[in-house]
């Protein structure tokens, strides 16, 4: 990971579109993020048509005079090339590179996003205002950060995609052969004999081949990953020491495999908007936090986009509770964050978000959020000295994106599978245990240093994940493994003999049939050297280690209580509403204490408070909402 | 507005297709309709296949016979355009006129308006058949109104309309900097360099251009307008003393502006279906009188369809108890309507509305439905001499189809914002409180001549509407405003500094944020001059007037209450049983009175009973289920 | 009906597909059939990739090595045409042979039945790969049954369905005006003037016509019938004693009418996958077989597929619990199925059903299902005896598909009308009263030889079909009809002068109008010579016979009182726990005793135990979750 050029500590500011306002407002935006500290914008995201109003006609100066003054105030510019919206020029010059629905529906500008990837027109014209933008800029005081493209993650099923389709078919299968082998093409005489005959999964008769749907996400994430790297190509060239990245999106449509993006990327920069307008946007937070993190290789990354004050739920915008924005905001650098930013700086006028919330917002900044902004500035900017302390974290939980779409396609025992849940339903147990916990991809990456491992429904596993899976239960580890992990190869393909057929051996259990219930998941689970402890849950030493399988959803806290006894560690009571985590640097560690509650708590500690630099001795008070980081001897 | 030539009193009749019956039945029909007291029918609705069976073939004569016939049995008729259902064969001699959804998919024939308004082959062929019409027809005796058209409200997304749509923008916007300015097209880089860049909303990636959605809606009502202005040009010019009107639809998805249509409109015309099986439909029906009356500039209008015997709701077809007909139409003759039509005279024995009701029901003229018909028939002919008197009203609602489209667009707070709910539970809460309510266009007419003005989620606010609103308040008025209202101008853009951002100065409030919640509506309303009254409510002083502000969601009563108070008229118990309306002639007035209840009701009266010719000295009885109106000295 | 080529006493076998497996799996599979007592499989479904990798080369040789493996161990085979699913390189040649749905969107391979069947191209082919099938094993030693298809049941709106549907018109109405009139063009100006402007019923705007609809319902019953008869004429000309068959597909969007098919195939095949993991589940069983028998006019059919282990509900895999497979297959057999065929016998990989069950699950045949489908392959073993007697019922059940497919038209007074619904709830009213019951189509055949019939909804009824009604009651039948039956004509064209128009003389009631609840349907009856007997029920003198009417909706235990009464039969008590089903042979019958139930239960029997071969005096055991079969004196 590299850091932002020129920016010491943390970062704090958010998503500035000068192109929206007169250049009066631009003055006063600059005196705003000075007064409320902001150090750090992203410019320039959705600012194609401003940039090139027709083909190889530039228009840079107003982007000079936004820079110049944003530099002038001591703001750094998150730069960004605009391909996530093709002007309306372009559609109309290159029709064929306008995104297609699965029916055939070819989608017209209006919108965002409006492009296949996969056309040639697109990505050229990509590296040409990439590259514009680049050596005119690359040198500029303010640009500390390439930020290339937004939330790659829109795909296509055009013809064009239909050609890289089958070009990466071919390098990941070399033989139709190994294709037909691998989406079991025997079954409904989807049987290959000539490459032109593959296609994106578009709209049929009835359900689509599995392999086929699943390898097409494979695909999306390659392709897209691939046009990122073509920019940040084009970036680098005209000038290496400014670092790029993108930040991820993250929902259940994406067909990105961040752990395999996060290896192409200078700094791993997130997204996030929770949707749970209760104490679940707490979890959700530091969920994507941990995720982050371990995408990142436990190094910084960075909170690139979060709202001020909206959590959208259920076709609603929920207000941030005051106070709510600043915790959110700690729960991500506490998890290693290198700040936060926000989107975005001024809420628009117009547009189709122009009530996403900001940090100016419609109000003014006569307004309680600008208010809070500038209190949450002050904060980070005493914050600083965390900024690359490791965050503590004793047990992990596998992350498989691949297990998540093979989860999402046709076939399986219950429509109500949902990956995302099971591997949040663990976290979760763990965090209200008071437990911090990294993700990990099988596989990737040598031994695990960790207490436990988790596997939620890790429905993909080859027989290398597998094989790390054994080593580490073998050498010592405690596995705890949920339905559904190890049933199929990496291919989808079911392994026979017996369910969780990856995991039989280490789990000491035979499943025949699945028995998915209206609330969720039971198995008829036969002991093959494992024994019952609980209902649903078994127990298996395998070599020096213990593994246990959890064939049925259990409730939240039976989960905690399960996962903090395999881990070996006791259950925190009150984590939940007292959220505590460890930043542990070369000469101290920094307690994060962020209170979730309704009543203060007190928190045992020793060090020094550092937002007030006050002594801590035995325990400090965290009010009801607030938050505290106490600095540690190290 | 005209009245429909040569016919005196009250209409009574429905939509005659004799093109569905054989001759025989024609005979039948007429001496049913004497019978019943019939005096109008509405010819040739759909009748386009039977009058020009192939292009430029006519074969006008089975309707020589037919208006014969029912002129001979004293039946007037609203001869209609057959525009809304071009043939077979049309569709297949001009494909390009066919309609487009905003996915692309062309619409076939097959059911009825499969057209694209901006088609010019359709547009020429309406002219065509309407001129051949009016020019055969124009003198005949039975023939009182033309009915061009029906129900106008199809849209389309074809290269026709995007031609349209361009048209109507650069008559609009003159410029495409004002077009980009309204349509904040800097979001998201949607900024146009060329007219020809501009289309209709068509499928897109994610969210569309709020404004370019709005603009769509409007330009669909000038487009549909300017159809409707054509064929009334063509039937004037064939005989100028025959009125000319086309029915209103009434539905969420209508993109037609009433109150702008009635202007040019020789009769305002509605259809009305109520949806609500319970008591929500006599609201309703209220609710599309007064609305009627209010389009017509509180002259008589006329309800051009309604249903015998069904209230459409939740997919079932709800069959109306007995006397609710005639309550219902009664309701209608309280609001202004110049008489009570049905769709339809007969019902039929195929297509694809065989199960709608009509006044001959399937059973035939031996059933109860054409036996209240007559009864009605009877009473409408008694009612003629309320014809010409006004509806008294002393409170007006403001209504604005704008709104209406803007508050159905994408990016807002709550998808579950429902202008006309909004509108509806205003007026309910009035109707209960047994207060009778005119409509307004805000800055559409001069000052306005009513107590109390109530603006329910007036979401779009123009500065000549807010100015018009200020002065009514500055000279006296009574002003509630309702949450929404005035946030934004009348491109949709949000208007800075606080909400409601054109109504600050008059409410005396500010609101930082919007507070969606699962029931309904609160803000986090800060006093700006205003006084707290109830939760949610605040209080203005403002000039010689008084604005109330209700920022949550109230429920029925307390609703009316407020508006009650606000209007200074008090709350009339039982108003929802006994509905009572009064309309005043230059010599009388007419009091009528509705039962909706199941228990007898006295109304308190002095005058004449008009069914029955006898004194009412202090009070009438009306039982459950019926109605009475009293003529009361002038 | 003929009997498979060479294969006595029932079947027992499932679908089997060598091409998904290597060849040292298939000895396997042979040596677990033998082991399980299979005598019939299906071989090469859906193998046309794999028999035709490219046009017009042909790879039998693995088929050959099949058949003759399956034949040494001493299995029979239903050797299917592939048809149901083109191979890829099809879709490529012949584009214009892809389906199209309504709106226009063309569909691609990747799944199956991606065709569409009125594509010259397609049926060519099909006629091609059944006739090189045909003549290469129409004598091979292992062939029994030719099993062309699967479940055929595809529809397409493309122009050749269009040229192919105009064709069937013209054959049915031979006029214009005879499909003007029946669809009742007059409505909404469809009037055709032109056959090439009649159309399948595409995207259009608004309702469509539904005459239309039902029309093209119809037309793809006979168009599919007129695919598979041309490949039974290929079959048979290669080899006229192997009888042809298809498997029937039953689910509400399937287009075929099969009574009408059943006059077509050697032997009626149908698949039954239950849809309710409770109870209900035994009751479609029984359904589906009491319509299969009727199907084949009272004599033996087939079950062709069903599933081992598996009943999808509500996007759930529920797994039957032990015992009910047998259950479920004997029912079938008690019913008149010559057999227990399964969908499938080994479980894939992969592919869109890896999941469905097997009799060879994923787990291997060291499991639960292997070792009950072994159980049951010996009891259908002994159960051979009672493979041609007849099965006993007293009442018969109206079937309509036509009527069926009309009340899913556009336009009806409740769009929670559901045939299929009604019609089950009648069955299932008799089923549980203990009463055992065919189903007859009206007008097919000659006189009703039964107690009673029921009429559910028999929304449609031709002149001829309500002949035959009146003939049957004034005979001396006991008819019972429930709402919506008689009410509109073949075309759906609505009866006038009141409800239910073909059968008022009959019920002696006139219905005005119908009250559709929003729990089920009332309706206000005239007493026209019928007596009111319960709250909904009439009962009238017709002839030497007697005709209830049901006009609303009765609950099951009311409605089974009621039917049982009018069949002149006693309820027998707990009949849906114990099911008892009776064949009659010429020398004994057959007692079928399932108990569904969770307690043990006595059967009043006398003769001989036909799995045990036990003597039974008296009374007979049959365990919760058992079965029995007694051998009655004949």
């Amino acid at each position: 990971m590299k850091w932002p050029r020129g920016l010491d500590g943390l970062c704090f500011g958010g998503d500035y579109n000068p192109e929206q306002w007169p250049e009066e407002v631009w003055r006063e935006d600059v005196a705003l993020m000075r007064r409320a500290g902001v150090n750090l914008v992203s410019v320039g995201v959705f600012a194609w048509a401003r940039l090139e109003p027709a083909r190889g006609r530039y228009t840079f100066d107003w982007l000079d005079r936004v820079l110049d003054l944003l530099d002038a105030g001591g703001v750094k510019v998150a730069l960004a090339t605009p391909t996530a919206s093709p002007p309306p020029w372009f559609s109309l010059a290159h029709p064929d590179a306008l995104p297609v629905r699965a029916d055939g529906t070819r989608l017209l500008h209006g919108s965002r996003d409006t492009y296949c990837a996969s056309a040639p027109a697109y990505r050229q014209a990509c590296r040409r205002i990439a590259g514009e933008l680049a050596r005119r800029y690359a040198d500029h005081p303010a640009v500390a950060l390439w930020h290339a493209h937004n939330e790659y993650g829109t795909v296509c099923h055009c013809d064009h995609a239909a050609a890289a389709f089958r070009g990466w078919l071919r390098a990941r299968y070399r033989t139709l052969d190994a294709l037909n082998d691998a989406w079991t093409t025997a079954f409904w005489s989807q049987h290959y004999t000539d490459w032109d005959h593959v296609f994106p999964p578009r709209a049929t008769q009835y359900l689509p081949n599995p392999g086929q749907v699943l390898d097409f996400r494979r695909f999306w994430s390659d392709e897209l990953l691939a046009a990122y790297v073509e920019q940040r190509e084009v970036l680098r060239a005209a000038g290496p020491d400014v670092p790029v990245t993108t930040n991820y999106v993250f929902g259940d449509w994406v067909p990105v495999d961040h752990a395999r993006w996060s290896q192409e990327v200078d700094l791993v920069a997130i997204d996030h908007y929770p949707s749970d307008p209760g104490a679940g946007a707490e979890e959700e937070t530091a969920f994507a936090g941990d995720l982050a993190r371990s995408w990142a290789g436990g190094r910084p990354w960075l909170l690139m986009e979060s709202a001020p004050n909206l959590i959208y739920a259920g076709g609603r915008m929920h207000a941030k509770e005051p106070g709510r924005m600043a915790r959110h905001s700690l729960s991500h650098v506490a998890r290693g964050s290198r700040g936060a930013m926000f989107f975005q700086w001024r809420a628009p006028r117009g547009g189709a978000e122009r009530f996403h919330s900001a940090l100016v917002p419609h109000a003014g900044p006569d307004s309680r959020v600008y208010g809070e902004a500038c209190l949450l500035g002050q904060a980070l900017d005493r914050l600083s000295e965390v900024d690359t302390g490791a965050v503590e974290a004793s047990v992990a939980l596998a992350w498989d994106a691949a297990s998540w779409w093979a989860l999402q396609g046709p076939g399986l025992p219950w429509d109500g599978i949902d990956y995302l849940a099971e591997v949040r339903a663990a976290h979760r147990a763990l965090w209200r245990a008071g437990i911090t916990a990294d993700f990990v991809s099988l596989g990737r990456g040598g031994p695990l240093p960790y207490q436990m491992l988790v596997l939620p429904a890790h429905y993909l596993m080859s027989d290398a994940e597998a094989a790390a899976v054994r080593a580490y239960v073998d050498g010592g580890g405690r596995l705890v493994a949920t339905y559904l992990s190890g049933v199929a190869d990496e291919h989808g393909r079911v392994r026979l003999g017996g369910y969780p057929g990856a995991l039989r051996d280490v789990l000491g259990v035979r499943v025949e049939e699945f028995r998915p219930t209206p609330d969720g998941w039971t198995e008829e689970v036969e002991l093959a050297g494992a024994d019952a402890v609980l209902p649903g849950v078994t127990r298996h030493r395998f070599g020096a280690g213990t593994a246990w399988y959890v064939s049925r959803r259990l409730d939240g806290a039976a989960f905690g209580a399960l996962l903090a006894e395999a881990a070996g560690v006791p259950v925190r009571e009150g984590a939940a509403e007292l959220e505590l985590v460890r930043r542990r640097g070369r000469h101290a560690s920094w307690l994060f204490a962020l209170n979730h509650g309704t009543t203060d708590h007190a928190v045992a500690a020793e060090g020094t408070d550092v937002l007030t630099g006050k002594r801590v001795e035995g325990a400090l008070d965290v009010p009801a909402g607030g938050w505290a980081v106490i600095r540690e001897a190290g």
